[in-house]
C-alpha cells in the first residue's frame, strides 16, 4: 500500500465553515488537492492508497482507496466530504474510527499518533529538497510519504519525523506544492523509480 | 519556454456563471487545475511557462508565467480570472489578444489557431499512453504539451494533432488526470528526463 500523510496546521476542526472560501478555511484547498492527487487516476481510483489528513493536530480524516466512493476531482466536493466527517466528530470517541461516508473515516488522533499508525504499516519517506534524488534510489515497497500544507513542519513535527523517517528523498530541484509532490511520488512508484514501465 | 495547451470542450464562453459549481460549468475545475499545475511552484511562479486554455473552440485564455500576477493555487480564484477574461470578450476582436488581468489574455481563437501559434514556438508533444516512455527519450528544448480535459480529443482535434505533433510521449503506465500529467511533465523537464538534478 502507498500512504500519504498530510498535515493541515490551520485546518478546521468544526464543520461550521463555508465551501465558498476554502483558502480562508485554514487552506482546506491545499488539503483537498492532496487528497485527490493521492487517490485519483483519470476516471479511476487508486485502490492501493490511503491518504490521512491531520486537522490542526486534533483529528485525522482518512481516505481509503479500496473502499472509497463519491470522491470527485474538484476541491469543493472533497471539502464537503471533510465537512461531513467533522459533522460526526462527537461520535469519534477515543481512538475508534468513525466511517462518515464510504471509505472516509474520522479519527480523534493528531500528528504523532497518525504518524505512528502509518509507520507501523510501511517505510516512512520524508520528502525533502536535500534528500537523495528519487532517480538514484529504489522506491520502498510500502511507502508512507509525509507532507506539510503551505507551512513548514513545526519543530516538534520535524523532531518526530526525524525519529520515524527511514529515508529522505528529493523529487526534483524545484520546490513543489504538496499535491504536485504527491503526483510525482506516484509517478516514481508507477515507473519503478523512473526506470521503466 | 514550456507551453501547455489545454482543450476545454464544454468550457464556458460567457462570464455569466457561478463560481460555486465549477464542475457543472463545463468542467472548469479541470481547466483551473491544469493552469495552476502548469504555472505554480511552492510559493513561486514558473516564469518560463505559458498555459493556453481553449474554451469550446471559440476563445483561448492565455496565462503568461513571466507576467502573471494574482494567480492563487485554488480552483475558485483561477476560475474567477477566466470569468474576468470573458467579461471583456467584446474587446477580443480579430486575433488581437486583450490583456484582462496581469499576465492573462483573452484571444478569439479556437484549437487549430492556438495549436498553430504554439507550434511556431516549440516542439509539439502529444502525451499518449502508447507513446515512447518519457524516461527513454530526451525532453525537447521548448516543448508544447497538448492535453484534453475530461473528454478525449475529437476526431478533428486528433487529426490536427497528428499533423502537428513532433513526438508522442507516455509519462507512465497509469492514465493520469490532465493536471497530474502536467505536473509529471514538468518533473521530467526539471530533472533532464528523470536522469539527474
Amino acid at each position: 500500500m502507498r500512504q500519504f500523510l498530510v498535515v493541515g496546521h490551520d485546518a478546521p476542526t468544526d464543520p461550521d465553515f463555508s465551501l465558498d472560501d476554502l483558502p480562508g478555511t485554514g487552506r482546506l484547498d491545499v488539503l483537498c488537492r492532496a487528497v485527490t492527487a493521492g487517490l485519483l487516476l483519470s476516471h479511476d481510483i487508486r485502490e492501493d492508497v490511503r491518504v490521512s489528513v491531520v486537522l490542526s493536530d486534533d483529528y485525522t480524516v482518512r481516505f481509503e482507496g479500496s473502499e472509497l466512493q463519491g470522491l470527485n476531482p474538484d476541491e469543493r466536493s472533497t471539502a464537503a466530504l471533510v465537512r461531513t466527517a467533522l459533522d460526526q466528530r462527537e461520535d469519534a470517541i477515543g481512538h475508534i474510527p468513525v466511517e462518515t461516508s464510504p471509505g472516509v473515516s474520522l479519527l480523534r488522533k493528531g500528528f504523532e499518533e497518525t504518524l505512528d499508525d502509518a509507520a507501523a504499516d510501511g517505510t516512512v519517506v520524508h520528502l525533502h529538497g536535500e534528500g537523495t534524488p528519487a532517480v538514484e534510489t529504489e522506491p520502498p515497497e510500502s511507502p508512507v510519504f509525509v507532507l506539510s500544507d503551505h507551512q513548514p513542519f513545526t519543530e516538534r513535527e520535524t523532531a518526530l519525523l526525524d525519529e520515524t523517517a527511514d529515508r529522505r528523498v528529493s523529487l526534483g530541484p524545484r520546490p513543489l506544492h504538496g499535491s504536485h509532490a504527491i503526483t510525482v511520488a506516484h509517478n516514481w512508484l508507477d515507473t519503478d523509480g523512473f526506470q521503466r514501465y
